[in-house]
């Protein structure tokens, strides 16, 4: 999986869509840290509806890619989990939304040249 | 993949994405269809920046789905490929991008009952 063109700001916006971010599971995740200073595991768990080892592996995934910090502590004497995005995470996050919204609406104020004949190529509704 | 829950108003709202439609490049085919009638092969080609085999495969996918309609015919003398969205297709896009619009807003305006210690839970930045 090349993540080479992310950077990319030319072409057609889905090649700036991080591929790290965009599955269903990572970017609820993502999105729910994105909302918080930093959320307990099992409140990621619940919230996003899936099992402690869907979400440990997801995260390891988004903490190999430098999104998401994992910080073990207690509250009381219950150990607790706690996940929060990095900067670098948070940008991303943006980066992906700004990508997302440009390719869904990629054709609604599509900046190409039509061919000459172009009422062959593409007919609007 | 189970497909069985993406009809769901339950739940977190990434139950709700269509894995069809999820994908960057059939995302950005849905798009760039749901802006026009119908368009040619050519054109969507060249505008989600793919090459001919990679259209064929996906637009096959989408066809199974019941989501896009090929038509074959000539302008000219000239043998063209129409893809147009049909109805399913229509709604399909238009009840993925309102999924991933909770998705990623879910946490912005969020309907879950916090526990009592919600402040160890969760932080707000």
């Amino acid at each position: 999986m090349s993540t080479g063109h992310r950077t990319s700001e030319s072409g057609h916006p889905r090649h700036r869509l991080d591929p790290v971010i965009h599955s269903p599971v990572r970017l609820s995740i993502v999105a729910c840290l994105a909302a918080a200073e930093r959320a307990e595991f099992g409140f990621v768990r619940d919230i996003v509806e899936v099992s402690d080892s869907v979400l440990s592996k997801q995260v390891s995934n988004l903490e190999e890619a430098g999104y998401v910090k994992v910080k073990k502590g207690y509250v009381g004497k219950y150990p607790r989990t706690w996940l929060s995005l990095t900067v670098a995470g948070r940008r991303a996050f943006d980066t992906h939304l700004v990508a997302l919204a440009a390719v869904v609406g990629a054709m609604h104020t599509p900046d190409v040249a039509l061919p000459a004949d172009n009422a062959s190529l593409v007919e609007g509704p």
